[in-house]
């Protein structure tokens, strides 16, 4: 039905465009006139907001506050930690100057040679040392640990080849920076992060992720140890979701950041950061929409209802409307969203296929038959079927029928992991199973010139060394050295 | 009490340096290694939170929606509108270059010359052009119209000297942009924002404001008509609290936006925006607040009760434990958000020091005695007063203090308000009544040249024509000239 009003490309034809199209024709985002930054609009947007308030009363509950650091960072700053400039300094927005003039040509604004600026400004790719330098003056004593902060911020990166949503310019985030007295405690933030991150996208996102820690040359640009959830796409290729990092102290030392302990003594403040971004919209996307549209989990639809009332005349129509009524009061009052949709310039079929394309969990539709026969036809999206039910029980019906949805996301995305997550033993069985996509299981012996060669001649990567493995020891299929534990190897997005 | 903790600068000794001084003692934001950009702290942001919330909320109840556009703005759209890049280019920050590198000298980091780009982004100002440049593409027909959409996001304006919160090169905001295919319908959304933003100041920051139409030489830059609402700070001086333009067709003449209309006809697209800003943080503090510090309305306060144990040993505080626990859900239970400090490493005086200085607006205390009677003492910030109430009935008690407390910090800024705002008929007494501060009511030929004068001579600026004021017509007091009504006068931040 969504064919014939709006084509998507199909998935087997070419996974890539058929998420290209699907972005935008669902009205999530588009690209801008900015190269490489994205327009994030109001659906796609919305669905963004149910991220944000469940993420942030996520972190409110588990003792972080909210704060705001400055958009600008002093180019300086980036260079004090010397593998964290390394990591941002090449693809970073700079600015140079504060003010424009006129043309003296006439040909609009030029800019203003005299509004040169002493030091460079870099547009925050991160805000490690923008934070760390002002936790310099907010740090004594252990009295005044731990920070907990978190902060919802755009930032920048200089991405040359860039997707919506997956890998964009400018792109929106949470990022936390939390200071510690002790080591021990910093690890358990790192580790607390974690789960939250795991429990928010296990349990909203639907996504089934696997918890475990980046390899030396995955970690983030400065940290000591990088956590990471990953999730498995449609199409066998792996996402990171989530990173939380354990600094150590290294961001302390860079900007001399220390506090008397309650030993008395001066010791180097510890840290972690952690961040979710935009780019979970995409992986939500490409783990549960089909060639129909989206399929939105319930617990992030910006509405979880759609009512579209099946009329012939204004005299059905008005008594549908009144139906309607008694039933958006009985979801609301059971907190569930709902839409009503009986704009008139648009035939139930269009409007099916439109809330099937923008992933509407659930559709309830509605005749003068069944006003009549005190019925309702429900339509589950992720199940793309229907069926007839008694409308004095549609809420309760509604309510379990949401959990469901929810559930039975997680689960078919579960099982298809399963199904694509399997042990390999020889290289060459690996160059073979890695074309079909899926995460593979394989002995590495820990070093990253085995890691690089296996990414440059399979395009796979390491995702993670999972905290839950097997952790049985064994050979490295490439170099047959000793193995501690199968790690987990993927293409990646 | 909080003087021999955190000394404030009393309002009267200098009313700039106590407002500086509260702004850093209550923890609500500081200056950042940034010049002009601040660091918004948890307990400032925390009020900003409220704000939005707010805010949002009654924006989407009067259906508009979030979205997203991008931070940088190409810098040929700020020529586009000619009046638009007059106000704005002047202090913009200016992105040229999109990468570091080394320094072949050892140094850090330096700008890599190869990474010019072709064409400088400015970081939004305000983001008329960005937008109305996506728009074009979203508008064919009067059925995409009206598109009611506001952002969230922090902007840049290179101000020369900055104020925390009142005058920030950096700061937060919301941006509506709205377009629609009648200039009626978008001058009807211009004032249903301006009160909105009236309703918001009054209902919940308790700021009573003026609702009025700016003068041309006030005018957004682009905007054929500019309304704000306009609050009266405790020193005498005028702050506009936000502001809602109808663009007319600029806009949409500058990107060629056009539309087909109901009589098939091509047409340019009718606009409005509107914003405000983490400004109005500083408007909250400059109404309400005292030598002793904050003193937040209900409405907006991060948590709205504060309970401190007084007690000798282990066993009272024990016994106070159990007490405020029961209390505390008494509270929750009536929608009141609660903090209760037993930290034993402050004692009771400095607590109480410490959330009279944070504003809570009010603060419960227990201590032995108090069980053995079933008391409680109460004490509310903005009266400074306290009184012993029986504990049974202590939520209720507190659930209408609140309600009171809201209402008192709105009529005493009312009064204060009404004392300071007075008609005045010659230029004469003005120059001298001006110095007194308040709100001036006098008659204005209308012409720029006058309005300028009187700046010059007075620093009085026109702070709004009243929308609701007296229209009796009359004279102008510098030129004699016929004049509609009187307008409003004041010195302004």
């Amino acid at each position: 039905m969504a064919k014939e009003i709006k084509e998507l490309t199909s998935r087997s034809e070419n996974y890539a465009q058929w998420y290209q199209d699907l972005v935008i024709k669902a009205d999530l985002a588009e690209n801008s006139a900015v190269r490489g930054c994205m327009v994030i609009k109001p659906y796609g947007y919305a669905i963004w907001e149910k991220m944000q308030r469940a993420l942030d009363d996520m972190f409110k509950a588990s003792g972080h506050q909210n704060a705001y650091f400055p958009l600008l960072i002093p180019k300086s700053f980036l260079s004090r930690e010397a593998s964290h400039v390394e990591g941002f300094a090449k693809e970073c927005a700079v600015v140079t100057h504060y003010r424009l003039k006129s043309d003296p040509d006439g040909n609009g604004v030029i800019v203003d040679p005299m509004a040169k600026l002493e030091e460079e400004l870099i547009i925050r790719p991160t805000s490690e040392t923008i934070i760390w330098n002002t936790y310099k003056n907010w740090i004594q004593s252990y009295r005044d640990l731990p920070i907990l902060i978190n902060q919802w911020a755009n930032v920048m990166r200089w991405e040359m080849r860039t997707r919506l949503f997956l890998r964009t310019a400018e792109f929106l985030w949470q990022e936390g920076h939390t200071a510690h007295a002790t080591r021990q405690e910093a690890e358990e933030e790192t580790l607390k992060i974690l789960d939250i991150y795991a429990d928010f996208a296990e349990n909203f996102m639907a996504i089934p992720v696997i918890k475990g820690i980046k390899t030396a040359s995955e970690r983030f640009a400065g940290a000591l140890e990088t956590y990471c959830i990953e999730g498995l796409m449609q199409d066998g290729k792996a996402l990171q979701c989530g990173t939380s990092h354990f600094l150590g102290q290294n961001f302390a030392k860079a900007f001399d950041v220390k506090f008397i302990n309650r030993e008395n003594k001066e010791e180097l403040v510890w840290a972690t950061s952690w961040g979710v971004s935009t780019r979970l919209i995409g992986a939500l996307i490409m783990t549960h929409s089909d060639d129909n549209g989206l399929a939105l989990p319930p617990n992030l639809a910006p509405f979880q209802v759609v009512i579209v009332p099946i009329y012939k005349n204004e005299e059905q129509l008005s008594r549908l409307n009144e139906k309607a009524s008694v039933i958006m009061s009985q979801l609301k009052a059971l907190g569930i969203t709902v839409k009503y949709d009986n704009a008139d310039n648009r035939k139930p079929g269009w409007k099916f296929a439109e809330y099937e394309l923008k992933g509407v969990p659930v559709r309830l539709a509605m005749g003068a038959r069944d006003l009549d026969n005190g019925t309702i036809e429900v339509a589950r999206r992720d199940m793309l079927t229907k069926e007839t039910v008694p409308v004095e029980t549609i809420a309760g019906y509604v309510k379990d029928l949401l959990a469901a949805i929810q559930q039975n996301l997680f689960q078919k995305a579960f099982d298809y992991r399963t199904s694509v997550m399997r042990p390999v033993d020889s290289y060459e069985e690996f160059k073979v199973e890695i074309e079909k996509g899926g995460f593979l299981m394989a002995h590495w012996d820990g070093t990253s010139e085995t890691e690089e060669k296996i990414k440059n001649e399979t395009k796979a990567t390491i995702r993670c060394i999972p905290l839950a493995g097997d952790p049985t020891p064994g050979y490295c299929m490439v170099t047959g050295n000793p193995s501690a534990q199968r790690v987990i190897f993927a293409r990646a997005y």
